[in-house]
């Protein structure tokens, strides 16, 4: 019997290197998800006004995109028709107040739902923000994200797309299916994450562990 | 050029009668849709506990299902890590009391989020339900509804399916896609109508103006 020890040795590597390249190949197909919740991305001018000039923001927690980070301080969101606390501050700051509401939000505060990818504001709803030092009200910028795939300009030749082209992402699993118009957003400053938010996550069971393909 | 008129005539019926006839074969294909938000079915021993013995519900709408209706009466719903009040109660009473809730309330309420069809109640969560007469614990019950369509047989003949078939659903739209594992639930007591939740209705920009179409 000691004879079958060098096949069985063979076999059992054979088998391995099979496992080790069907995960490789899986792998490069399948992206890792991002799920944002409500936030808002504020200006310099706006800061002031809501938190007093010169306030410095407290970093709680780095997200996956380069630079991009979590803060603690929060601000109150009011529309027309109602309000909503607690709205998560994101850093840094940027050339514009953007605020990134969920679908279900905009009932809540009375402001029309406009999908938009982030930065593209020109004809999107106003708000007025409330913080600790005063309210802010601006003309537009409430948008609800477009969903987006991250990635470097690497990833993007590796998954055969472009910057700016509009894809569909597959879901597997038990709530499963296809979004379409997800837009490719490839440059070298990010990091490789589909980014959806809290409805579009919990609609087919995506949590922070799954992975989405590429479909096109 | 009075002997165009006749033929002006004969040109805006035959264009009229192709307008009717695309209509027609749009609306066959088409589907509408109802979109919950979470509530509890009662069962009349529970009602009893929660409201009084012999209490009436008050019905204040009729739902697009034949004999469903909603009430005027609400319950509190508590889990191991948070409660969610004004939970809208649904007639008639059930043999067995069944909480729907959307997969996003599940984080809050701290039960595991279970995808079922109503009356699948097998080892999903129990709850505590909350009215103004006392309150009920359930040992199981709690499901985020797994996407459906009703429809009575003759729709059924007509779209080509059948009760219990698996099917997926189209959605247009900037935020459209694809929703599979969606059950058709075809009897001679239901209205022709695709049941998703808040959340997936969000995710995808569908309204309750909104159709859907099946793919297979």
């Amino acid at each position: 019997m000691d004879n079958y020890e060098p096949i069985i040795k063979l076999l059992l590597e054979a088998v391995k290197g099979n496992i080790s390249s069907i995960d490789k190949k899986e792998d490069t197909n399948e992206i890792p998800v991002g799920i944002s919740n409500r936030h808002v991305h504020l200006s310099q001018a706006d800061m002031n006004c809501l938190f007093g000039e010169g306030y410095q923001m407290t970093k709680i927690k780095d997200l996956s995109q380069p630079g991009q980070y979590a803060c603690k301080e929060t601000v109150t969101i009011c529309g027309p028709k109602g309000a909503i606390e607690k709205v998560r501050i994101l850093g840094p700051v940027r050339s514009k107040t953007q605020v990134e509401i969920l679908a279900g939000d905009s009932f809540k505060l009375g402001v029309v739902p406009t999908v938009r990818l982030s930065g593209d504001l020109h004809g999107t709803p106003g708000i007025t923000l409330v913080g600790p030092n005063g309210s802010v009200q601006i003309t537009e910028g409430v948008i609800v994200a477009q969903r987006h795939i991250h990635m470097n300009c690497e990833d993007a030749k590796q998954l055969n797309v472009h910057d700016g082209q509009i894809v569909s992402i597959k879901v597997d699993g038990p709530r499963g299916g296809i979004y379409n118009n997800v837009v490719i957003r490839a440059n070298d400053a990010s990091a490789l994450e589909c980014h959806i938010d809290i409805e579009e996550a919990n609609a087919m069971n995506i949590n922070s562990l799954s992975k989405i393909k590429i479909i096109k």
